[in-house]
């Protein structure tokens, strides 16, 4: 997904106090100067946040619900000027961030609900037996709590649903977390608005203020510190390999390791079998460009393979996908820096060997416009060369013609681990299908058939995560209200006076699921 | 707990073919010879693990039900002569074998039926909604799925219950992964014989051979190579910190990263509050020792440290404790080289400036006999030294005198995480408790009030975890039916056909919880 250079200085857009976004479109310089966190900086907002942990931790669920609902609340009431400053820093359309706006405030809402159910605390009562032989059972209630302070890093290419406010973040406050965000360099305005809608939302809601804190800057010192922090007890991350696993190294070195929940870099292999490209392959190479070319390509769930058998149905799916691309315009990529690694990427493609250039397409004399760009490459060379499975972010991708389904089966399994996998298919194409399935699931985090894995739905089944490297931990996921789950951790109650019991775990609680001696109840 | 000793070569009981076990009763070798696994059966039984992993994750939990039920029955099967060997191994007496036996199979039913219940898969589904604007919403239905082969390290303490059919293989085993298990070195037997119940077994319920495997060896090359294997997806540990430690930085640095559950160490501290020790001083010392004496102090639930406002009741409880002490035997411990250990961390403690010795047990002249340890520290010298809070694992405790309830307080503030934390409270000390109690849900899984941490329940609201360095990841438990969520990951299925769907995600699949939208359904 985005970029989250750790080596990269950004010297050229600081200033003696601080550093100005770039306006992607345009190359230049927007004001204002934001400031770079110091770190004494991360290190008060960690102190805020480990002091108000306690509190926020044990706060009723319906005090964070109230919570990420006024947060949804602020942020509506920031208007159009939080779009225009969005839109001008990240390069994305209107259109597209009033969408972005409406599922961030979604997903807060829907975590407010999740809190309400109940279902994620997992409360559980064994009750005392205490004529039991030869020992007596001991009282012992189960819940699920917040691990503590979270580091989130906001996200580059959704400034407003990965970022700030964003998935994380949500999860992370609706668990009882508190959390310290670090604003991505590239939209700094947009983060600090966002920030400020956060932080009057805890201000009305009379908690402490340690519950969320901002940290903005151009380099990485101060993402890396506030990991490094005692204080922080896991890390939501989404951007490149390379600054999730440098923050996976750093949470595992700390004298106490942390959980790292990054989302890294996924290809999302798109399988076509031959009763799908038989049937309609000229329609699924148009499908597939609009899916490749959205949002100029800058999704963590881009196609960034597609497989096939080839043949004559494939060669009209190139067809229709060349034709197709060949009128897809150059768009406005998100940074400077997002834009120079993809016209590396490409050319690394058109530069290999075993590569063929398909398509590109409409140049522009713009800057930072990625224009979109199709290869193929035979099945062997494919598995032959790991650099072949690396993402390249923004909207290229590479056709594997694979010789049979043995080899395209070949080609499923020599791959990484992935956020999804798709399959056109066919009801002729089942027993093909099943195989696949059954191997994919061990490779990606959603499996999809006959769509387009661009487009993750905010919901209660939804799965964002995936094996390493998609992710750090594919025991999780970053959308949906699954996870909260990332940010908890259980805790047994033995005997403890009722009087001193978490309200949650009272006999005459009412109104959130348990399990009693194991037995379900409402 | 029970030492995973890393540098330890073993080579003194070492032969050309294998090695063997070492009775810490008499300090005797004992026959027969057990191989030493090589790298090539590393490679084997790992590679047969993979290749078993989709038919047995994919298999009906009633399968796999049937499955745990079959080994309990299995190991019962076993008779006296499974007693007998783990008895001669370990040195633990034989009753306390046929109660671990009892936990034992006892736990796998558990999980048996907790595969029956089905809660654990957490299944979602959120119905297409094909009219929804702007975008209609695919069918999307979740489900838990096994991670894949699992590394379990046999513990030396429990050499049934958390041994080659203790809780991480039978939570592994219950999720759906083949296990691939290290015996423990010091009972190579009674590994042997509960290893070959399992497979007879697997084998009767027609499932793979690659289900399960056991490795027996007296270094530590082989574990290595296991958690080093790429089939291997998670490792269950349960033993020493450095051995903790030396296996997450294996997991760490392979190229694809495993997470690892290994439980490590806790000195599970005790606090006395006021009220209770002016009520009940001499009885808590006497319960105390019976505690700390237990099993030789060979749980990793042994109270380590006691913590209290000193004063005429904590002397009373001190010198209840003396008395006590004093007439404790000397015990047989689990192996030379833990009573070496264990003999070596009490001779620290007497030796260390700021500690008192309080009392002994009676001694032996029997081999590997630990004698029991009493010391004690001031709360300020306590917090000044770490290496204090370092687990001696055997039965010394160390007595903490604080000044007054908030030096208590900084004294549990200071603590590393835990498995456990005890209050002995009465109803004047809840002001204080609520205090701790808050705290001590930061720093470990099992909070008790007026008991003693040594006996783990099995049963659903157990946890047995906690902050590190207690284990590797305080997220999860390795007793309990929540353990089985430590080897499952979740995958959403987006659009699948009905025909290729997973059973217990289709529309009438029947028996098993499930949340439609959100809703919860039985």
């Amino acid at each position: 997904m985005s970029m989250f250079e750790l080596e990269e200085a950004h010297t050229e857009y600081t200033t003696p106090t601080g550093f100005r976004a770039t306006s992607p479109a345009s190359g230049g310089l927007i004001e204002p100067v934001f400031g770079a966190a110091t770190s004494a900086d991360v290190i008060r907002a960690c102190q805020q946040a480990e002091a108000a942990s306690a509190v926020f931790r044990n706060s009723p669920c319906e005090v964070r619900a109230a919570l990420l609902e006024a947060i949804a609340d602020q942020i509506i009431a920031l208007g159009d000027p939080l779009l225009e400053r969005a839109a001008i820093e990240t390069g994305l359309p209107l259109a597209r961030l009033t969408g972005e706006r409406g599922r961030t405030v979604g997903q807060l809402r829907l975590f407010a609900a999740e809190l309400r159910d109940g279902s994620w605390l997992d409360l559980r009562i064994d009750p005392a037996l205490p004529d039991r032989l030869p020992v007596p059972r001991p009282d012992l209630r189960l819940r699920k709590i917040a691990v503590g302070p979270v580091a989130v890093f906001g996200a580059s290419n959704f400034p407003l649903a990965f970022s700030v406010a964003g998935g994380d973040t949500a999860a992370a406050l609706a668990a009882g977390c508190p959390v310290v965000a670090k604003a991505h360099p590239a939209h700094p305005g947009t983060s600090q608005m966002v920030g400020a809608a956060i932080t009057a939302a805890v201000a009305a809601a009379d908690l402490p203020d340690g519950v969320f804190a901002l940290l903005t800057g151009p380099g990485t010192a101060a993402g890396a510190a506030l990991v490094a922090h005692s204080a922080i007890k896991a890390v939501g991350f989404t951007g490149s390999r390379g600054g999730g696993l440098a923050l996976m190294e750093i949470a595992a070195n700390r004298p106490v390791p942390i959980p790292v929940f990054a989302e890294m870099s996924s290809i999302n292999p798109v399988f076509l079998l031959p009763g799908a490209l038989a049937e309609r392959a000229a329609q699924l190479g148009a499908e597939f460009v609009g899916s490749l070319t959205l949002g100029a390509g800058q999704f963590c769930t881009n196609p960034g393979i597609v497989c096939a058998v080839a043949g004559p149905a494939l060669d009209a799916f190139i067809a229709s996908a060349i034709t197709a691309l060949n009128q897809a315009a150059a768009a406005v990529m998100l940074s400077p820096g997002i834009h120079e690694a993809y016209v590396r990427g490409a050319a690394q493609l058109a530069g290999h060997g075993a590569v063929t250039p398909l398509a590109e397409g409409i140049a522009s004399d713009q800057p930072n416009r990625g224009q979109p760009r199709l290869f193929s490459v035979g099945a062997a060379d494919f598995m032959a060369d790991p650099a072949l499975q690396e993402e390249v972010f923004g909207a290229a991708s590479v056709i594997v013609r694979c010789a049979d389904f043995d080899e395209l089966y070949a080609v499923a399994q020599s791959l990484e681990g992935q956020l999804t996998a798709t399959l056109h298919l066919a009801a002729c194409d089942y027993a093909q299908a099943r195989r696949l399935i059954e191997l994919l699931e061990t490779k990606a985090g959603r499996i999809l058939a006959n769509g387009w894995p661009t487009g993750v739905e905010v919901s209660h089944a939804m799965v964002h995560g995936g094996p390493f490297p998609a992710t750090s931990d594919g025991r999780s996921t970053s959308v949906g209200t699954l996870a909260i789950d990332r940010f908890t951790r259980p805790v047994c109650y033995q005997d403890i006076p009722k009087a001193l019991l978490p309200a949650v775990l009272q006999d005459n609680a009412v109104g959130q699921p348990r399990r009693v001696d194991g037995v379900r109840l409402a």
